[in-house]
């Protein structure tokens, strides 16, 4: 289904889909994160989606779009880990079987709940193998139907839903950036979609960190820009060689500029999370929110909207986050 | 107001009042923790209410209760902390000043978080002052009307406004426990008396940190016993002298028995609620969930409700708790 059109009203029918599924996550704030980016900033918390991330909307989404002899053949996925929980536990919920390819450097967490969920793991090393040559050869050998983690009009749809629900809890006319933590681009696309036809004052705009800025730089450039390395930030998660051929041409004609963030914003963001949302955030889930704290910026409304896009971090990482954060305090 | 009755009259009525000012928390669930316990675990995440407990729907319920004339004469709240944020924040948004009387050895974050809100702070010796004493002085010399954390009809019936959202959520009919984190009592008879209205198949249950059993103590006494001390526990929240006037009848005729959790499962329920719900619970939030945790007990159903009942907890406390967890693994 790679060649197919993804539009609003794919997204429309995958809200169907997930209805009852999935949760429908609130608006969060705090009078304290306001005062300290002097602006009103609502955050949505997809990492207290199911599996932790909003992965699990576009997985189900997907897997929900196949016809049932396909689907009961079972699925695979290729994933930093979000992803991979996402289709583990759809596929589990659909009695289906799952195949995941996983980076033998994924966070253990992520790695155990992956198995946990009753998929099957399969492991590679980011730095010297091809994810998506492994997993087209495991689904042509073994019958499987490849997932792909944000290239996927299916899957671009479910992220979209996100979209819908922020148009509908927000007052009708707001002037406002989403914030998106954006990887290859499938949740910052399909929420670009949603905003385009629900809430047109409303205007996506992804968030990286440093040195994995493909898309922030594709956008500038007008035309897809690779990152130089593969893996080396602490926002594994968001880290994609490039964006994808399906969702940049959506960002290139609805988001707004990208945004980049360092290591340290996002360990910051994550504290500030913490302490006032009550929320566990993981780094590259942290990186819209740490963009929002810098405060207003040009052409920015009073209102910033913030995906906090997953939750799944090592209690090591999380715990570093707010030793760092203690430490800057006077 | 402390000699009227409450009943669900009052809790409905309370309802209202707090409808658009206060979050409707959804009941989270994780395959993982269901696991653990053997039964189906539905987390209800006060953590994410305003102010980050659940206090803040008793002190919204008592300050837009109260006439405009008398509330517009400022209101006064001793507590422990979450209870003063709750009057600090329901006084700010309300436009009237606020006093609160807190233990000088309540965390640093409690402090700091009612200072921020704009409330007047007074420290005063957990060990060798009343806070009772202390308050009552204040309220006489000042004029400010007290609004006691727990034995207070409007309080008691903001909490109760919970049950009423537990029964709503629940498939009518199912048979539960719901376990709540327990101090003077006030969100559990609260919960209790909403439950008896809307969902008489669900039983409220105090869970209580080890050392302040009070209420569990007074329920199996049949009458009203006192702590041997007064502060010493991680669970600063919910340690109270006793059970309330008002709360504990209601906690007789409704509640089932108690039950008791040490530190150490306190702590450990933090950490799995961090891995699995995504959310940021404090010690005293988390005696629910640890009770949960030790799986079915005897007469209980193949649901248990919980509530996570706050998440205002020191960064270096928190980590203490992921630490810990992390050491026990195999």
């Amino acid at each position: 289904m790679a060649g197919d059109a993804v539009n609003i009203d794919a997204i429309r029918a995958a809200a169907r889909r997930l209805d009852g599924q999935t949760r429908r996550t609130p608006l969060l704030s705090s009078p304290r994160l306001d005062e300290i980016a002097g602006r009103r900033i609502l955050v949505k918390p997809e990492c207290l989606q199911v599996t932790g991330s909003f992965k699990f909307r576009g997985a189900l989404s997907a897997l929900t779009a196949l016809p049932e002899d396909v689907r009961e053949r079972g699925v695979l996925a290729y994933s930093s880990g979000n992803h991979a929980q996402g289709v583990a536990e759809a596929a589990r919920r659909l009695g289906v079987p799952a195949v995941i390819v996983m980076p033998a450097d994924a966070p253990a967490l992520k790695l155990a709940n992956t198995r946990a969920m009753g998929a099957e793991v399969v492991l590679y090393d980011r730095e010297t193998e091809s994810r998506e040559e492994i997993g087209a050869d495991l689904a042509e050998r073994r019958g499987f139907v490849l997932v792909r983690p944000y290239d996927e009009p299916e899957v671009i749809a479910g992220q979209g839903t996100i979209g819908l629900e922020i148009a509908a809890d927000l007052p009708e006319g707001v002037e406002a950036d989403v914030l998106t933590c954006c990887g290859g681009g499938g949740l910052t696309s399909g929420i670009a979609l949603a905003l385009e036809a629900d809430a047109s004052s409303l205007r996506a705009r992804p968030v990286e960190p440093e040195g994995f800025d493909d898309v922030t730089r594709s956008l500038a450039a007008g035309r897809i820009e690779r990152n130089a390395r593969a893996a080396g930030s602490i926002c594994d998660a968001i880290v994609t060689p490039a964006p994808g051929d399906l969702t940049f041409p959506i960002m290139q004609r609805l988001c707004g500029p990208g945004l980049v963030v360092s290591d340290a914003e996002a360990l910051r963001a994550m504290a500030l999370a913490f302490l006032h949302l009550k929320i566990v955030v993981e780094p590259g889930g942290a990186v819209a929110l740490a963009a929002a704290l810098r405060g207003r910026t040009e052409g920015a409304g009073e209102t910033v909207v913030v995906i906090a896009s997953g939750g799944n971090v090592d209690p090591e990482t999380f715990s570093t986050a707010l030793a760092g954060f203690h430490a800057d305090r006077p």
